[in-house]
């Protein structure tokens, strides 16, 4: 049996080079260059594009190269019943958390009035809030947001997160399912997305959410394009219901260079930066997942494809 | 006897009025209305003009209403021999905490890049280090520097930090004295000055020093305008010896508005807002040493003259 790469995202040829070299026993076959649909049981890929899996039948094991699968669960030709890995990593999270702690301080320390009043060469003092002084809510406990929610926390932050299944994380106000959503908004003056794109979290971003927060907010949002509703952000950020956005993804990436987004007050746009897996952890986790698969052993972060996630 | 306030800071009349409240068996009066001279024996000042205090000759101790000093032994009438108090407080260092890792993680995950990129419309994406991989150096280990060094070691940056004597911080490389000063500097990319200033530390934030970090690093500072070579910064930012700079602090306040440092490339101004005390904690710190010094009693924060921190 092969395996299929399908790798065209930031790290060009070091990604296939490096599983090649990590994995010497395999036939690995690189897109376009497939040779026989039927002997390839197993693929990497990286966002292919949607109806690109249907020809290899005997696919039954797909490792994505980052956190998330929702785009393949998406594609209406995706091979139904085989497994999904994905990656989990600590460096991974961290870089994440690296990216929730800097846009919670940028917004918490209003960067954007000083850096504004620079350009105006003018000495804008104001006395800042203690970290303790500001809630903050993480929305999704997983890899990500468990980490985000305990650096959060440990700088002092007054914390809450809101997951689908009860958690314990010391020092984090836990809030859980449908019921607990209306009071972890409620708190949460800086919200933080960190889930899954779901059938159930899909547009999670929306109106309701923004007025359900304490007047005056700000939403951080580097979960998925699907969560956000791009118009009732714009809508939310130009009335004053929310006072800033940070958002790293979109429906649409690149962000088109028509977006309305691009301008609207008070939004920062960064370009899906948040957290990228290392080159290292991809490789070696994947080349443990065949490994695995092939001596029949349990496999590494493999997701749960009825969930979603 | 009695106190002497010279208040003209950010909290207006509600610091007198909380000092008021909280001695009330004192005799507390506001400059100009200061009454005889000679029965002033303790004053609670912020910046007062130099030569200010040279009237009043049973003058025992002075309260600051906050962690620096260095303006007040700087006044050639100021009078000597008198015993100096100033605040230390965990909620003033952590909101410095705070600005420390805000402006950290502003220039570890190039914030400006971003924001730069988004007014072109433009998708700029790369791949960020992780904080682990960043080496951070902090000067001084005063109630300021450990606990943004405590901090910055907490959410994963490599830190390093370097103080007159020597210290031990768990999770931070420590360094001391001249000779410690070189090898610190070294390997700090990102410099984070939080020293008193002293004639020691005058000007410390020099070419030599730039020189001596990694090229292209950063530097923040919070300590004093002193502290800062003006003209230096500006040529290592023209030159590309620093990549980008921070700056809380500057010789002259408000910065001037005809300042050549309001628009130096990669230069952030902000108007010396990175920590204040509190109303509250001001109040009760100078109210319990008003009752330590008339008990006769140890005082709280005394600051070595001598040493001049
Ligand atoms: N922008 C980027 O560069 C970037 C990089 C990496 C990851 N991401 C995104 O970050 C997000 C988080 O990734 P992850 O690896 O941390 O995910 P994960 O480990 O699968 O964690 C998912 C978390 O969300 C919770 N959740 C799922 N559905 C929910 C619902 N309906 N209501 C409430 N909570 C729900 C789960 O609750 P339970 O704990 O109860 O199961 C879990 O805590 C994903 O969207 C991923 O794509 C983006
Ligand atoms: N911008 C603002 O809004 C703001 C607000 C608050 C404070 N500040 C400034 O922040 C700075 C730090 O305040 P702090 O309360 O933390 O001071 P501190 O408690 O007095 O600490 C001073 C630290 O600097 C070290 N140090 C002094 N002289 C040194 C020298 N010649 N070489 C090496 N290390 C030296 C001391 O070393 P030892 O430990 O060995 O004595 C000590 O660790 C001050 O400049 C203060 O004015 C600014």
């Amino acid at each position: 049996m092969a395996i299929l790469a399908w790798l065209h995202n930031a790290y060009g040829r070091d990604l296939i080079d490096g599983i090649r070299a990590a994995l010497p026993g395999e036939d690995i076959r690189e897109w376009p260059e497939a040779g026989d649909p039927d002997a390839i049981d197993i693929c990497i890929v990286f966002r292919m594009p949607h109806g690109f899996l249907k020809p290899f039948r005997n696919l039954a094991l797909m490792s994505a190269t980052g956190a998330g699968i929702d785009h393949y669960l998406l594609d209406p030709d995706f091979p139904r019943g085989i497994r999904m890995v994905r990656i989990v990593d600590h460096d991974f999270a961290s870089r994440m958390a690296d990216y929730v702690l800097a846009w919670t301080l940028f917004h918490h320390r209003d960067v954007a009035h000083f850096l504004a009043a620079q350009k105006r060469r003018e000495w804008a003092y104001k006395i800042m809030r203690s970290a303790r002084e500001v809630r903050v809510g993480v929305m999704g406990l997983g890899q990500m947001g468990r980490l985000a929610a305990e650096r959060l926390a440990g700088v002092g932050y007054d914390t809450a997160a809101w997951s689908r299944s009860r958690h314990e994380v010391p020092g984090v106000a836990c809030f859980a399912g449908a019921e607990g959503f209306g009071p972890f908004l409620a708190r949460s003056e800086i919200l933080i997305n960190l889930l899954p794109l779901t059938p159930t979290t899909r547009g999670i971003l929306s109106a309701a959410t923004f007025a359900g927060m304490p007047p005056g907010g700000v939403v951080i949002s580097a979960g998925r394009g699907g969560h956000l509703v791009e118009a009732d952000l714009a809508a939310a950020l130009r009335q004053g219901t929310l006072r800033a956005a940070t958002i790293d993804a979109f429906p649409v990436e690149p962000l088109p260079a028509d977006s309305p987004l691009w301008d609207t007050p008070n939004l920062t746009v960064t370009p899906h930066c948040s957290s990228t897996a290392s080159l290292r952890t991809i490789v070696d986790t994947f080349a443990e997942n065949v490994r695995r698969f092939r001596a029949g052993a349990a496999l590494l972060n493999e997701v749960d494809t009825l969930a979603g996630y």
